[in-house]
């Protein structure tokens, strides 16, 4: 496929570029007037989701309004566990909500298979066929999913914490049971990225979002090792994975086979070369809270983040743009 | 003063003890059956902590229960910004909450002055009094209060956030008031831990719960250099700084007049030694989550902890005991 812009898959072949090419996490959704309006005429977040012509409708909607130099499907990574048969719920401001949650191997069994939930989740593939089709070569498209141990920590914990305890207390009294579920979350989720690829995306990326919760033994045996299958799994696209907080696996995410790795704010780029090496590319990492300053201001902070990545590097947030960052155009 | 059990105060000063000492963030209050009854039995947890008698007695019962060898204050952080004039409630489940915050100039203004914030402390000092009294030297008595800028970010943000962008907002657009609080925070900070160390506190803890949220940069600029102000301003007592999440600052702890640096179960023991030198003690850092695990894996964790850490280390969790802990006898 050709792209009219296609600086953001140069970056991740290791071609050079006249800058680095920018978009930024949650940028479907979240704070477009556009994208308020849509949601606001649907019953609820899980119909937008599920329904693949409003889907890429805001997936497509800040390629026009902010000019990014890649779109990504508009979509969730809970979408795995609710294929598998464990259904959320997302609640106005409080977050996903799962009414049953995971707690005994009666219950990882009772899910529906990885080549069940794979077929499930056709509403994703629909957006992203619909999506590419209305791009028409503008930008790439990225499709995504979660972390297994981020997964899990939803199934097992049934919705947002500061502490996800209960996922961690399982880690740790049922490793094996554990590793079961974690084994089935990926098999699940290699199955889904491929027809993702099939459907179009052109890149994809894994988010784990609790990384940062874990020492760093339990991230080696619960995370890095179940991402590292995903990544070796998928040939034909490139994959950014992106592990929020997760400063002290940076060693061993040198060695997965992807060819991006996201770093939050808190990870400098400087200490971040050093351990993953020159290889890879960097996408980050600004921190969102930067676009509640003048615009002079967040012009300052881009441009000090540019320098100090240098080459091989895509410009984004270090987390998902906040609700109430204002838009000014 | 003469203490039965001192070797906690022997760590401290670099003195060579036959095991580590040991004690748990959170063990006045949360899981003693003791505590919960006492809890139950008032109208809410901040009569509790106003009430130096209770506050005393809470203190006192992880001393005969767990046989812990150091006992900490009951109370809370958010007392400094109540005494600034700041009220704060606790609510049930959901944590701590404002009604009213600081977001200008003359809020920062109207707050009262760090003396009177000092004056208005009594009752902390009054417990601290007692729980010495009625420890009788068995043990020494922690004190502690709140890092600047955690104080700082729940003045702002009014309650409990996954990502605090309120008070990040603050910091980016209102830099200077930002100082300007924190100057007062400090202030108050250091009056409020002078008069603890008078009422009979032998040690100081300096809690920064949300030290992981901010950048490098930022760190040093809104939260090193005010900790580092209160170290340099305590003389009679030794100091621990528990940063959580603030790996990046090891190198800028190293600096810090104080004597114990913190860590939390994300921070590897020789990444740490590291960064930080051989002059200091740490504290830490096992997962609160391994006490979920049966006894033996307890023990088997706690061990590796102790070879890891070596001399120069105060056994502790590597973040307060979580409330649903079991508690095993």
């Amino acid at each position: 496929m050709h792209y009219k812009n296609d600086i953001f898959l140069k970056v991740v072949r290791g071609e050079e570029v006249p800058r680095p090419p920018v978009w930024l996490m949650r940028q479907a959704g979240r704070i477009l007037p556009q994208y308020r309006e849509l949601r606001a005429s649907l019953k609820d977040f899980k119909e937008l989701v599920e329904t693949p012509d409003k889907a890429a409708e805001v997936t497509i909607q800040p390629i026009d309004e902010l000019g990014v130099d890649a779109a990504i499907i508009f979509s969730d990574i809970l979408v795995i566990p609710d294929a598998l048969g464990l259904t959320y719920q997302m609640e106005e401001k409080l977050g996903p909500y799962f009414p049953k949650v995971i707690s005994s191997a009666s219950d990882i069994e009772a899910l529906y298979s990885a080549g069940d939930a794979e077929a499930r989740l056709q509403y994703v593939y629909d957006a992203i066929s619909l999506t590419v089709r209305q791009l028409d070569g503008r930008v790439p498209l990225i499709g995504f999913c979660g972390a297994p141990w981020t997964i899990l920590a939803y199934m097992i914990e049934g919705k947002g914490s500061k502490t996800f305890s209960q996922a961690k207390k399982f880690l740790y009294t049922e490793p094996l049971l554990a590793e079961a579920l974690l084994d089935k979350i990926t098999e699940a989720s290699i199955l889904y990225l491929k027809q993702q690829v099939k459907a179009g995306a052109a890149h994809l990326q894994i988010f784990d979002s609790w990384a940062g919760l874990l020492s760093s033994e339990q991230y080696a045996q619960f995370s890095t090792k179940y991402i590292g299958r995903i990544c070796s799994a998928i040939q034909d696209v490139g994959i950014t994975v992106f592990a929020k907080g997760a400063i002290n696996a940076l060693d061993d995410f040198a060695k997965l086979n992807c060819e991006v790795i996201g770093l939050d704010w808190t990870m400098e780029p400087d200490f971040a070369r050093t351990r993953v090496g020159d290889h890879m590319v960097f996408q980050g990492n600004l921190d969102p809270c930067v676009l509640y300053a003048s615009p002079e201001s967040i012009k300052g902070y881009t441009i000090d983040m540019i320098s100090r990545f240098g080459k091989k590097h895509i410009a984004n947030l270090g987390h998902g743009v906040y609700p109430d960052t204002p838009l000014i155009m």
